[in-house]
């Protein structure tokens, strides 16, 4: 029998609208839907395509610890187990997957511990980076800009000398990073042009300048948005 | 008489299965469908929703000279004044983008003329950066990783001083830069590392090592991407 395909389907920033005509044709083609899930909570991802799965789909819940830092490799051992399981039995895996499969996210290392024996097919995502772009009604990048893309979970020396000088940047993961954020910004000078977005494309979406906000209850996904000066 | 909204839909990276439900039920809702062209030769954005284009819309090809440098003001001055009459006249109109609307690309100079005086809605897309990630099944980026994007029109010089000593990096618009690319690349040391990606999820998609590739004839539509060595 041959193997089932694993598929990294890319849903976006969590509008259901904004899920791709590939990504909702391979999602309802898999006999299983395997997903990230915080312990014991609901999973992001699965709630973006929620109204589209059917009764007889197998979901796997891979469920996270919800204390900081990166989660332990066993538990990417363990999901990529059950996965393997099922495509040992010959029936196709979507893994579903917030914004884009290979730009963060948990989807790499389950990838990388199957694809050496599995047919696997990417289906990129709309990004939370172009999503908070839209959301704000402002240029990511132009030109011959460049972007730097930052996780916010950085030390707050390297953060600081990771933002570019001129260019664009943006600075992801916020959540209980915000407050050192600030400080760096306020330290680079750049306090001033920083945008925030949170919950892009979401309920409760909101966009404001970074330096209205209270960096003390700022949630994950939110995103602080620094526009190139030139371009 | 209430003016026309504008859409900025961001049509992704060529499939047109990577359009997103809510950038192609716009697309329908429009009486306007404006897109870039270069100057007598098909549009790239037009294409890849052409199936679903309706006689009935009026169409806006907007011209831009196929020499290689920024475009003239006058260009976007009198695209917008276009799209502004129909504006004007109550009508919508969805301008077209491939990738995503403010990840480069010629929508931004568009939205900046016309965003202080009409509705203007941008609906992001897949940009060809999570795309070639997906078509070489290659992280872009993970856990505290950062992303630096540079474009290859840059000199080489400034080329060679933004490519970061670790992080990921994504080097956009190669077509005849290749050649400096492949230099800057590798007197950095990273040619062996560095992936080739063209026409992502395109007819003639190709993945290869750069090393690999023959620099002269790169297209347009290609990318270098220099995964992390840490995540």
């Amino acid at each position: 029998m041959a193997a089932g395909r694993l598929f990294g389907l890319g849903l976006g920033p969590g509008d259901p609208e904004l899920v791709t005509l590939k990504a909702l044709r391979l999602l309802r083609e898999a006999a299983v839907v395997a997903y990230p899930a915080p312990a014991g909570g609901e999973s992001f991802a699965r709630g973006i395509v929620a109204a589209w799965l059917a009764p007889h789909q197998r979901e796997i819940a891979i469920a996270f610890p919800m204390r900081p830092g990166p989660p332990p490799a066993a538990i990417y051992d363990r999901a990529a187990a059950e996965i393997a399981a099922e495509l040992d039995a010959g029936r196709d895996v979507a893994f579903l997957c917030q914004g884009d499969p290979l730009f963060y996210g948990s989807f790499a290392p389950v990838l990388a511990r199957l694809a050496p024996r599995y047919p696997a097919l990417v289906v990129p995502g709309v990004s939370s980076l172009t999503a908070c772009a839209a959301a704000a009604a402002t240029p990511l990048v132009q030109r011959d800009a460049c972007l730097t893309v930052i996780p916010a979970t950085l030390p707050e020396d390297e953060l600081a000398r990771r933002l570019p000088a001129d260019g664009a940047a943006a600075i992801v993961k916020l959540g209980r990073h915000a407050p050192k954020v600030a400080r760096v910004l306020a330290r680079r000078g750049l306090l001033d042009r920083a945008l925030y977005v949170e919950r892009a494309t979401q309920a409760g979406e909101r966009v404001a300048r970074f330096a209205e906000i209270e960096p003390a209850g700022v949630p994950y996904f939110a995103m602080a948005l620094i526009p190139g000066d030139r371009g």
